[in-house]
């Protein structure tokens, strides 16, 4: 799949700079790659219907990127053709007090849906490391004195480790873990935010916030290296993908899809002799009715 | 401390056959030990006020055992004099379906209060590498087969290793865990149940199954052996405390929490000065009434 090209294992560092955001470099025919997506969205479906009857694995996406690169459109636009019984898309927004008060994967496992559903993860526990590393925040929680650390550098590779024993927790426990960082150009994002302000039915997308956090764009894109680097692994990987063309974006999330409902368990359960003994009874007393 | 020489921190192994059941070995005087019990239970109360006050740091108190070693009364007589408004005992039973369909520390941490907050497990997920490991309920889960080990030892030491990481995380994110096995011999749990047959208000208490489960007595021992070996650690010990004489264990259990809400950050916030500034404003304001 165009996909694999974008996947990151562990075996070697994510670098974003040297990566493209642009489709131009695979190459692609835009009709073609929206037909292929369409076969895609029609996959996903058909396999989700027997990953939800069998129930054992769940499947948790992880969506994370800059403003501006297309979570919500990729939600909408790849995950509307999934049957929503099966679907719970959570977005993770700044914690509040109850949730500050926790352990920082505590929202994160309410969140997680049973074995059989998938879990899309609009932000995630990410920003744990890479939001609150950019500005700091640890520095304000209210934390015993023993975790504060001095070196915030150590402090973040402390939660790395914790998040990669919590994917491989999840995984030894039937799930499976995806990640998407959406990898979008700054001139792309600029010209995102300007259509945003422009067009009023695109107003409430935009904030001043979303300036002062452009600011820091690099800083950004240095940290998701380092987060990435630090929390592939060959069961929950990365993929950081070209996010310039929301066409092709969405056909590489597609692709990433289906590989990973075709790895889950997806076999409709099937019956012990006795109970499809019993069914062909019932069906025996429902036609003499 | 007493209870110091029951204490588990992962640098030997536990061998319950070795450890006493009885207060005898430890040469107390019983008026003695009622007299301190009380002195602890007070500066519990003492100590809760400020860790609530303080809310950098969370507690976790697991209780373990085999049945009628004390738990539900150690909970009654210890933890019935802190504040209740800063204490969550949550009561784990057989999960149900819903519980089932998550990986197993989901229903765990739901039970996580905020930080500031005692939580008490009664039972815990240590019944998980308990119960079901004696019972080989894990061939019974929902789960895909790549979970599935062929040789259940692995499947457990998988669990014990998810344990230690979980322990490490809640003390990394500022809870502690301290666990306590309430170690009963198998002539003083005859007694108890007979007394719960005997006494009509204690019938409720008892069930056919309880004998069942005595007739693995020795198993349970062997397993929990294994899994306080495995599970110590020295920021989340366990402790194998004698438990035929009630009295004396809950003195220990009195120590065991003096001792952990000693060690957890239980400072009364302190104002800043133009907090406090604005404290003795208001003060002017009611008395100028």
């Amino acid at each position: 799949m165009k996909a694999e090209k974008y996947r990151f294992d562990g075996s070697q560092p994510c670098v974003l700079r040297r990566l493209p955001c642009d489709s131009r470099e695979d190459d692609v025919e835009k009709a073609d790659i929206l037909e292929k997506t369409e076969q895609n969205l029609q996959r996903m479906a058909e396999l989700q219907d027997a990953f939800y009857a069998d129930g054992r694995e769940g499947l948790i996406l992880v969506l994370q990127a800059l403003d501006a690169a297309g979570k919500d459109s990729t939600v909408k636009h790849v995950m509307g053709g999934l049957n929503p019984q099966g679907v719970q898309v959570t977005s993770f927004k700044q914690p509040n007090a109850e949730e500050l008060s926790h352990d920082f994967l505590w929202r994160v496992n309410k969140a997680l849906p049973p074995r059989g559903s998938i879990a899309i993860f609009n932000r995630s526990y990410y920003e744990d490391v890479l939001v609150v590393q950019v500005h700091d925040l640890q520095k304000g929680y209210r934390m015993a004195p023993r975790v504060k650390e001095d070196d915030p550098k150590e402090f973040f590779r402390k939660r790395y480790r914790q998040i990669r024993h919590y994917e491989e927790y999840l995984y030894e426990n039937s799930y499976r873990v995806v990640k998407i960082f959406l990898h979008v150009s700054k001139e792309e994002q600029k010209q995102r935010f300007l259509e945003r302000i422009d067009k009023p039915e695109k107003n409430w997308k935009f904030s001043d916030a979303d300036i002062k956090e452009r600011a820091l764009f690099e800083q950004y894109l240095t940290t998701y290296d380092e987060v990435i680097t630090a929390t592939a692994s060959e069961h929950s990987p990365w993929y950081a993908l070209p996010a310039d063309q929301k066409w092709y974006t969405r056909y590489l999330v597609s692709e990433i899809m289906v590989d990973a409902l075709e790895h889950c368990t997806h076999e409709y359960p099937k019956l012990e002799k006795e109970s499809r003994d019993r069914l062909l009874e019932c069906k025996k007393a429902l036609e003499s009715e």
